[in-house]
């Protein structure tokens, strides 16, 4: 998946799961980002402390695809530097391409997987079939 | 692969390994880290100066999965970042998941693939059929 | 793929592309870099700004292989850290394998893709069959 300039990355792979009906999958991705915004969980809140970087290289990003009560879940983290080669980091809540593209490899998978929120942990954990 | 607070990472892919015979494998994941402890070698010493950071999301985590004189010998870089999103990364020694989850894809390669010292180096390399 | 102390990633990946005539690929890798070169894209220049680093850990390499003009044209981006863990990365423009190893996986893909120069952007674009 190739994306341009001002295209939203995580609403792309949502409307390509729901049109292709991806069952899940894992991604690797990399490009230039307009905005990118990184979110660190505060468990205190059950909720991410957001912060936006702009025009960023993506020197990595990392996610799985999968779905929780009929809609598409995408959990995703990256890592992004900027002029000076500094690199940040972090659950990744939001991406706009920036100038030039970004490129999305995804590795679909048969099987189709859901999140659920865990009581326990204030978080979305991914389920497979063989966990207990 | 998803794991749990408190789950040895490592731990647990060596475990995979033996119990499902993974020839080889790459793999890839990214999660929540109670304690994930980085390594850069020293050649002089010929061993890793470890430093340990504590509740560090991992942004992305790069690996191989062989064998080394009948058990399985793990390699895998990965980068994280902490609450102010700063990223710091290395040679992975240790990584225990945080509240929350860690995620692993794990690709299955046919072929099984060993590590071997090399001495002239002072490190393990993997070995693959067609090298000289 | 395994590189040892001294080789040209990009110009091994290159030769790998060549003679078994890949057609486009996804890769990923990890290992010690003698020396790496980022790139920070400049669009009032049209070119990149450099910078390299030595004697660093590459904690995350993620990139495609595809075709321009029937060469073998590598877009890849990586995170690399040092001997304090502390995380660059950007474009990657040159990578020298330090002592030690560079493991990459390739996963080939059956389309052949090729690369196209995009003037409105000044950068060279990945073009996929179902792109409009």
């Amino acid at each position: 998946m190739v994306l341009r300039q001002g295209d939203d990355v995580l609403a792309r792979l949502e409307a390509l799961m729901l049109e292709k009906d991806i069952p899940s999958a894992s991604i690797q991705g990399m490009g230039f980002a307009g905005l990118v915004r990184f979110g660190f969980f505060d468990f205190e809140r059950s909720d991410f402390q957001p912060r936006d970087f702009a025009d960023m290289e993506i020197t990595g990003l990392v996610g799985t695809l999968a779905w929780k009560k009929g809609k598409p879940a995408i959990h995703a983290h990256a890592t992004a530097s900027g002029r000076d080669f500094q690199a940040f980091g972090g659950h990744l809540l939001a991406l706009t391409v920036g100038r030039g593209s970004f490129e999305v490899t995804i590795t679909v998978h048969d099987r189709r997987l859901q999140r659920q929120h865990d009581e326990s942990i204030g978080a979305n954990i991914l389920l497979l079939p063989d966990m207990d």
